[in-house]
């Protein structure tokens, strides 16, 4: 059994909370928040505080809080014997400035509230300073996820940016389909099976092998006809986006 | 019963061969190739002719070649009674140049020969000059697809350009989150759920309310410590979008 205090109630706090209450060989101590109100909907399941002078003991302290609190925040959860970690994708290990053991528990996922999560599928990334901290938060780990992955500061540093491209980008680049498709009265459930499907493919391919369109095969026909119809920021992007391709694929420039 | 010729052996041409051959309400009479050793693969399943001239009589004759060689091709063919339709994106259904009536029949989705396809899922967009080739098409597209859309010549201009932006598009930003992981030794793995759920839920939800990032809560910590981290085109494609994802979420530049 590994106990467990989750502070913050966040969206990945929450998230947290829910799946480790009912996790076997967890045992989630307590949950705590700056404002009793954000407790209000755990407080029938587990002891809570808002006080950090008023935590219990526990195996792991999980902070999840925003990047910019966790220095002055851990720095104030005293004991020496404590081992606590933050799940932030982009602070490094260092951020804690607590007197114990630091690590992370990253689990790399776009979280909101409503949303129910299935954590088996979720990669978690986990990272300690020494070899029984790592141990043990790979066995907490794998209680709730398939997908235990160990990541250092810088690595995860980078993942973070990498998350980035395939989600915030990625997502952008779908609103900004939808915006030409809407124009044009043109349903986007045409794209639906497309969208699906470029994401699936690279799952099981490498994303070189299987890029296809006008700016690989330096189709310059098209590509004009595309640029005379875009505008603006659709326009910028498109040009900025096809000349990365074709750099890439080698077509001549 | 409704009788098809398909002309032309590539990706598209292929698939749709494949298919017609298995469809209980299509007979696939012929398939035509400019070469003989294109059509190996089909001549002990279907009559085959690599003379334009050598074509048979069917209610509609599917184009599927290159974009460019649409209306030379089409010119060659004889009979003022034939219904031809393409297949391609972009071209307009006035890229077709016979003297009989003209329509599109364009399935949206990536091809390659190699890959199996599943055409009950792939949306295909049809366009035709009258009101019964209309019918004629929607039910020859219904026999083998459960997402058939009227879409004009105008409309699918467009619609090419929102599946540039939704597939290879966002497969190069795949790639570019590839390199990032490569270059320091992280698995790719730790994305793929990130770029499933990515996808799944712009099927379920209007992009812009699952936005979520540095650049759409315009935290500009993290974006600075990430453009510190990139060069090149990584950097300015991440500054691109960016700019925009806090442009059209109304975060002061």
């Amino acid at each position: 059994m590994i106990s467990v205090i989750i502070l913050g109630t966040g969206n990945v706090g929450t998230h947290l909370i829910t799946t480790f209450l009912v996790s076997k060989n967890i045992e989630l101590v307590q949950v705590y928040s700056r404002k009793e109100s954000s407790l209000k909907f755990i407080k029938d399941k587990v002891a809570t505080t808002t006080k950090v002078n008023g935590l219990k003991e526990a195996d792991v302290y999980i902070i999840a809080i925003s990047d910019d609190d966790i220095p002055e925040f851990s720095s104030r959860i005293a004991g020496e014997n404590k081992l606590i970690v933050h799940t932030s994708g982009s602070a490094s290990i260092h951020a804690l400035k607590n007197d114990g053991n630091k690590g992370v528990f990253y689990p790399l996922q776009t979280f909101s509230k409503k949303q129910s999560v299935d954590f088996s599928t979720i990669p978690i990334c986990i990272e300690a300073e020494n070899e029984k901290d790592l141990l043990l938060l790979e066995r907490l780990a794998n209680n709730i996820s398939n997908n235990v992955f160990i990541i250092d500061s810088e690595q995860r540093k980078r993942l973070h940016i990498a998350a980035v491209f395939t989600n915030n980008f990625v997502n952008h680049l779908y609103k900004m389909s939808y915006d030409i498709c809407k124009e044009y009265n043109i349903p986007f459930e045409t794209l639906h099976p497309l969208i699906i499907e470029t994401a699936q493919k690279v799952v099981t391919n490498h994303p070189k092998v299987i890029q296809t369109g006008p700016a690989h095969r330096n189709d310059t026909k098209t590509i004009n006809a595309h640029l005379k119809l875009l505008s603006g920021e659709q326009k910028e992007i498109y040009q900025l986006l096809t000349e990365s391709i074709k750099k890439t694929y080698g077509a001549k420039l």
